[in-house]
């Protein structure tokens, strides 16, 4: 992995958890992203070579109101910068990783993502994102 | 917040997480250290300007077994670099945030650390850290 490309909180009102984060990180987000595909709304603030992406359900069926539901609001996921997001899955699944989409799907900010299930990771929800631009 | 300093996951068995992790970054940990104050056995591997830390508790009273007993293996914690610890300390009690501890503390990886009570930051067990070079 290059980097931690950014880490995903589930918010149940991502309105005011942006105003705690941006007070929190001392910088305001640099974008606001509905997924629709997701069900979620999203907002994304820069922090080193990283972002934080709040992440609020737009619908009772997203997988962030089924983790709120279930755990509460806090760290959703974390996504890790990949430069081929397909030679990553291939060598992942050689490994006993289990992947939760079989080919890569368009996610927020303009990346082409996959996640990895969280058993494969101690509980961990890891996404492999790659810039749609390098592709 | 300078950058994302190192994400912090709890596991009950840091043997096998580190295998685990190793062939998910592709790389090794670069260090090994048990912090007793905190009741921890701790690993650290690089991936970009940040590190990921496992945890696994070496006693029962450790806040990393409370953390797994109530919630099962997963990401415990995100910690962020500052450069003035105890600047960004009265910053954020003055803006409303909680600290879990009021001075900092010596932490692992040669780290001055301080914790925010995640009711102050939509469920994230937020922790600032500064290097103990650095005062």
């Amino acid at each position: 992995m290059e980097k931690i490309e950014h880490i995903g909180i589930a918010v149940r009102n991502i309105s005011e958890a942006n105003k705690i984060y941006e007070t929190l990180l001392g910088v305001a987000p640099y974008k606001n992203e509905e997924v629709e595909s997701e069900g979620v709304q999203t907002s994304f603030f820069r922090c080193g070579e990283s972002k934080i992406e709040l992440l609020e359900a737009t619908n009772p069926d997203s997988p962030i109101a089924t983790f709120i539901e279930k755990r509460g609001e806090g760290i959703h996921h974390i996504a890790f910068s990949v430069t081929d997001i397909n030679a990553a899955m291939k060598r992942l699944q050689k490994e006993g990783f289990v992947l939760l989409n079989e080919t890569p799907k368009i996610g927020a900010d303009n990346k082409l993502v996959v996640f990895l299930h969280p058993k494969s990771s101690h509980g961990v929800l890891v996404e492999l994102c790659q810039e749609i631009e390098n592709i």
